[in-house]
């Protein structure tokens, strides 16, 4: 029995699923920024994936990837360079962050985590940002 | 014709050669950690390799996550939580960075890309660390 941890729900909001992952939006609109959970019970390492899930992942990485482009594009906010994490130090269900960076972002050239506050996106932005990710995923 | 980035020279110690990444130890005490360089000439992200790459290199994550645990074992220096980060926003040759990590480490819960200085390994260790890591990842 699967279930997203409530941290995901305060600070992401869903897109969809993907074959392995639920598929989730950051609500922080200082970067483009989708965050992958893979729906396998109790899984906080990619060790804990079967072989087969482990490939579907990365495949889901790929196209989370082309996703944060798509949100970039759709806000005027290109991206230069994808960043890929999977830490798990606060919250320990497996995921995988996906983060759209440019040269003078907030964080730049560091990592995004831990990084300020997560700043709102305003209503509009945040319906054409979703609009956009779903257009890239595909149905 | 790859060329390993100057970069990793200058920061990691050469742990040998999987199919498709060179594998190396960060020279920094702090944290059992791998550094995985897939020889793909130009690659910067991965939707720059090929599928059957994709696929290469999250196998090697995974037998990179095992070699980190055997060094931070070798260590002493038991690894709760593995972090796993494709960045490239300071060298933009494509690499993941495996790393080990506890609570109360100098980083922990935060990522460790940028934190303080890397701290040299004594020799002793370091043989121990790149013993324990080729032992790990096999002939």
């Amino acid at each position: 029995m699967f279930e997203l941890d409530p941290a995901f729900v305060r600070t992401s909001l869903a897109i969809g699923d993907l074959p392995l992952c639920a598929v989730r939006l950051q609500a922080d609109a200082r970067w483009p920024w989708v965050v992958l959970v893979p729906r396998v019970d109790a899984a906080r390492e990619i060790e804990d994936l079967a072989e087969a899930g482990r490939i579907a992942l990365m495949g889901e990485i790929v196209r989370a990837g082309a996703a944060v482009r798509a949100v970039g594009a759709a806000l005027g906010w290109p991206v230069a360079k994808l960043n890929v994490g999977l830490l798990g130090n606060v919250t320990p269900q497996l995921h995988a962050h996906v983060v759209g960076r440019r040269p003078g972002d907030p964080a730049w050239p560091g990592p995004v985590w831990g990084v300020g506050e997560a700043q709102p996106y305003a209503p509009p932005q945040l319906q054409a940002a979703l609009a956009a990710a779903r257009a890239a995923l595909g149905p």
